[in-house]
C-alpha cells in the first residue's frame, strides 16, 4: 500500500521511520509546505518521494501529522480528491473539533487518532526511530470509521507496537487537558517565572534534574501548542482552575504552618506511583 | 582519613559509593537511627561499619546527609564531641537557617554544602553510583569555614567530579526556592489534581513522557520535603506567588483568546534552552 504523510516533523517523520518496517507498506510519500522540511525528509531518508497535493488520489493511507488547525483546514480539501477506499488518519492532539468537522462524504475514510508520544523537539531533524514503541494511541469515535479503515488503523498501530485504547472524542479532550495540555502550560509558566528573575543566570547555574524535568516541556513548539490551547480551550481552562485550587491549598498550608496538612498533601502526591506501577 | 556519614539514604548512600574511590579516604563509617537502613547499608557495602554516635570523636570527616531539621538538631550534639581538626559537611537543601545556627566553637569545622542532585527515590535501596558526577555543588558562606576544612571540602567535591559554585546562604535559599522547591510544590499539586479526578485511572492510562516528567518529583519523600518547606518558607511562598502571576497571565490570555500573547509567552518559555545550552 502507498502511504502519504502530510507534515514531516517530529511526529510525521518518526512515524515514517516506523512504517517502513511494516510489510504491507510499499511506498512512503511526503507532503510538507516547508521546502527545508521537504529536502531534509529526503536527505534523512524518511520518505521515498515528495509529492504534490493533487497526487493524493493515488494514495491508500493518508496521515495528517500537522498542527490541529492545519488538520481542520486540509480535511475540507481532501473531500472528493481521495481514492474511494482511502484511509485518512489524523494524529492531532485534540479530537472533538476535528471529529465534529469531518466532511460527511469522507467520514468512513477517517480515523481520529492521538498517539500519546512526542517530545519537546520539532521538525524533521527531531524524527527518531522508536518514538511510537510501547506508547498509547487513543482512537476516538472509532465506530464512525469504515470497517476497512478500522482494520488498517489497527494493523498500523499494533504493527508499530502501540497500545490502542478507544475513547469518545469529548472525553479524550477532557483527559488530554489534565494529562498533557495543563502540564505544558505549567511548564511554560515555570520557565517564564525563572526567566523573569533578575539573576536568572545565577539561578539556572544551580539547575539539576528536577528543574530540567519540570521545564523540559517549555521547549515545545509555539505553533503546535497555540493551536492545541485554541482547540481545547474550555477543558484546558478547567484543568488549570482545578490545579490552581490544589496549589493554593498547599501554599496556604505552608503559609499557616499547618505541617500535618503539608505532609498529608505530599504523601497523597506520592500515591501516583502506586497507580502507575 | 576516616569518614562517617550520618544518614544512609539516597544522598548519604550514594556519596559513600563515590567517596570509596578517593585515595585519601581509608574508612567509611555510617550512622543511621533506622535499623533497617543500617543493615541495608552493610549488605549493599555502602559503608564498612555502623558506629555509635559517641565514636564520632575518632572521625576526620563527618557528613550530615539527613533532612534539614535533623541537621539543626544534630549540630548541637556535635559541639565538643568532635576531633579538633574534624571537617563537618552538611548536605541540606536549605542553608540560611543552618549557617545561622552552627555553634560558634565548631564554626570553622563546618562546611555548608548543597549538592544539586538527587531524584525522587529515597533510602539505602536508592543509593547509586555516579549520583554526584558532573553535578553542581553550592558551598555557602565558605569564608567562615577553616582553611583545612575548605581544602578538604574542595578535595572531596572535585574528587567526586562535581562543579563547585560559591554563594551566600541567603541568596542560595532564594535561588533554591525557584529552581527546586517551587517546582516540587507544583509537581505535588499536579499529581493531586489528577488523583482527585473521578476518572483518574482512565486519565492516567493516557500518560506519556510529558506527564511523567511533570509528576516525577511528586514521588519525593514527605519527610525531607516538609522540612525544606519549613526551613525555606518565605522564599518558597514568594516563588509560588511569582509563578501564580505568570500562570494567571497565560490563563487569562487563553481565556480572552489573545492568541498573539499566548504565542509570545510560549515562545519566551522556549528561551530557556538558549540559556541551558
Amino acid at each position: 500500500m502507498k502511504v502519504c504523510i502530510i507534515g514531516l516533523g517530529l511526529i510525521g517523520g518518526s512515524l515514517a521511520l516506523s512504517l517502513k518496517k511494516l510489510p504491507f507498506i510499499n511506498e512512503i510519500y511526503g507532503i510538507d509546505h516547508n521546502i527545508e522540511h521537504q529536502s531534509k525528509a529526503i536527505k534523512y531518508n524518511l520518505v521515498d518521494k515528495i509529492i504534490d497535493f493533487k497526487e493524493i488520489k493515488e494514495i491508500d493511507i493518508i496521515i495528517l501529522a500537522i498542527p490541529v488547525n492545519g488538520i481542520l483546514s486540509i480535511m475540507k480539501q481532501l473531500d472528493e480528491k481521495i481514492k474511494e477506499t482511502a484511509t485518512i488518519i489524523d494524529l492531532g492532539s485534540t479530537k472533538e473539533t476535528i471529529v465534529k468537522n469531518i466532511p460527511a462524504n469522507i467520514r468512513e475514510n477517517f480515523v481520529a487518532a492521538h498517539p500519546m508520544t512526542g517530545n519537546e523537539h520539532s521538525g524533521p531533524d527531531a524524527a527518531i526511530e522508536g518514538l511510537y514503541n510501547d506508547k498509547v494511541v487513543v482512537l476516538c469515535n472509532f465506530e464512525q470509521s469504515g470497517k476497512l479503515q478500522q482494520e488498517i488503523a489497527v494493523r498500523i498501530f499494533s504493527g508499530i507496537h502501540m497500545n490502542i485504547i478507544y475513547m469518545d472524542a469529548h472525553k479524550h479532550d477532557r483527559h488530554a487537558a489534565f494529562i498533557s495540555h495543563m502540564p505544558h502550560i505549567i511548564s511554560y509558566s515555570i520557565a517564564n517565572t525563572v526567566l523573569r528573575q533578575e539573576d536568572k543566570h545565577n539561578i539556572l547555574s544551580m539547575a539539576a534534574g528536577g528543574f530540567r524535568s519540570m521545564s523540559r516541556l517549555a521547549n515545545s513548539s509555539p505553533n503546535m501548542w497555540e493551536d492545541i490551547f485554541k482547540q481545547n480551550k474550555d477543558n484546558v481552562l478547567n484543568a488549570i482552575d482545578i490545579f490552581q485550587i490544589e496549589l493554593d491549598s498547599l501554599k496556604k498550608s505552608i503559609k499557616n504552618e499547618e505541617w500535618d496538612n503539608v505532609y498529608k498533601k505530599i504523601d497523597n502526591g506520592n500515591k501516583l506511583k502506586d497507580i502507575f506501577s
